[in-house]
């Protein structure tokens, strides 16, 4: 199945990865109600054809600036004869989010300049996130008047209330080792050379993992808080007596006997 | 409306800013029922009263270092008559925690020496925390038999299971630089001056953010993981749609289109 | 009464304090379901007799490298007649570290070499966790083609969804300084005298606390985020109230008055 097309959006697919850029350069890759319909289609589509992860980035040195400006003019007519024409454009955002946090395989951030707002929201619902040292975020919204309210719960469950509430009410920014120490990405590089480098690495490293193995891992990760730990234990010793029944588990299994790499590390 | 009047405490307003000085120096500032119930006074004036923040620090070196030992023993005559005196005693700290907790403007603490069992709690329910390197934070309750109560939860949410676990169970003390590694704190300074100069930062940070778009996200942030998260999605794009069209975010629209500051940043 | 014998660890009691050592170094102390049994069989054991801490290590330079892959093979066939054999051997693995979670006394893990797998949930239930700079953590279940299953709430609730996300979708490892910063364990040491002297330490402060205030403590931690926070606040103030007028409670407040040891503490 072909890839979806994407006015504002670079992609590009590599055995199983599929890149995609942000590309609206010229607005610091802001994110309009396109992009994010275009980024839902990417996602459904790699869910469907069982890509291994997404590697997500911005063109032109910065991630992505938070909304965007005309798509809020147009809004404010529509508001005029439709009064969820606001709440319905706010809450698609969400919906990526909450999409982009529970998909199937991994999705790894590369960031740099500008992650504001809305990117602010994507880099944490990342599994993978690797920064510029000089990168800066923030959620600049009281500032304006407005609220971060989609990014909100993936804030707090990314950086825990404390750091999520110094940043949102403050409203100030902080680069990538400050980042990086509250637990906002992983890994932290002054150039990017480095930073590239450690993206090779990640990618060698996502794919020495079974991919359906991975699938369930973060599928059951996610799992937990959401039931009781009784409940969560009782199906993870199912899909842990599936996992090892199933070709991969077998796989990994003869691989680590032979001593050679599994089939899908190939 | 005037200030409440108050005998353990000093207070001053500046400009929407509310200045707390927890002032028992001769005890470190160790919280007495009436500190706790004049405390609850002013952040609940100052809630009716439509303040940006509060600043809260102690005098003669130290923050807080905990509970009072003389209305302990006023308790311990109570108890004779009322089986139910030291519950209620300790239940009225968790409610001025609950509190300032949950405050509809921002709290920030301002902490060097002590900061002990309540003065520790307190910490962990200010929205901003700014610290002397050699501040003493610790929870000492299990060395003398007790157990830090009304804290504990506010603690967990702070820290996370893993560092309240080994602080609390140890009941040793730790630094600011490692109260700032676990999370305890957010910034950490070796000298007044420098502590001084980033709460002068700090209040002109909130200053540039909009009053009622800050009161709206910090209950936006609490309500996360208390509520199903599409509830709370669902319930952000309303606020969302509430912030924007009001006259904030109207001021807030032009101010930036203008570039401009906004009213409420003056 | 007399301690549980065990055949794949060495245990010895001091002064309250149970010292385990995970003793099957031809495997690097992989886990086997013994192994799992005698822990159990010991921590139950250490429940009844009201002892204060169980430190636990690995003989030969390891702490622990995962599950066993004998027991593996020998679950393989059985599961050709008992279609739920492997989901049992993995469940009883989750049932350890509820036990070891939520033990009335403390638990110390003292960390080098292999912590993997099953060690490393074994890392994250631990009250205390000292570690050798050069230890190596890794969840290594998905690049075998199975999955970390039991250990998978215990890893996100120790370390959040963030940084589980990354170390169990990606499989590799951490060392030592990293798995601190994370928050994986709390001390870090180059050497083994350094480490030693941190457990010697970590004994001291935990013979200062009152042995029945620290397991009502950890009680109550545990209890947060189970409960409505007000429900918590008023569990935690009758549980307040018990303590300060029990013995220990008295004990507490006259050595204090007396400046003079408890009595617990010598």
């Amino acid at each position: 199945m072909s890839l979806p097309t994407s006015q504002t959006l670079l992609v590009t697919e590599d055995k199983g990865i599929l890149h995609i850029t942000l590309n609206r350069p010229e607005s610091r890759n802001s994110m309009s109600l396109q992009m994010v319909q275009e980024l839902q289609a990417l996602f459904t589509w790699g869910a469907e054809n069982h890509i291994r992860a997404v590697v997500l980035r911005g063109a032109g040195g910065h991630f992505c600036a938070g909304g965007d400006i005309r798509d809020m003019m147009t809004i404010r007519q529509q508001a005029v004869e439709n009064p969820h024409a606001y709440q319905n454009f706010n809450r698609t955002f969400g919906h990526l989010l909450t999409q982009v946090n529970s998909a199937p395989f991994l999705v790894i951030t590369v960031i740099e300049g500008a992650v504001l707002g809305g990117g602010f929201g994507l880099t944490c619902v990342s599994d993978v996130a690797l920064a510029k040292a000089d990168a800066q975020f923030g959620m600049p919204e009281t500032r304006l008047g407005i609220i971060p309210a989609q990014i909100a719960p993936f804030i707090v469950q990314r950086l825990g209330l404390t750091q999520a509430r110094r940043l949102a009410l403050l409203g100030m920014r902080i680069n990538g080792q400050q980042a990086q120490a509250i637990g906002l990405v992983h890994e932290v590089y002054a150039d990017n050379d480095s930073l590239e480098t450690a993206l090779a690495r990640t990618i060698n490293d996502l794919r020495q993992c079974a991919p359906n193995a991975t699938q369930v891992t973060k599928a059951l990760l996610h799992q937990v808080g959401e039931q009781p730990l009784n409940q969560v234990l009782d199906d993870a010793a199912e899909a842990f007596a599936c996992a090892i029944q199933s070709a991969e588990g077998l796989e990994g299994g003869m691989a680590f006997v032979q001593k050679r790499a599994a089939s899908w590390a190939q």
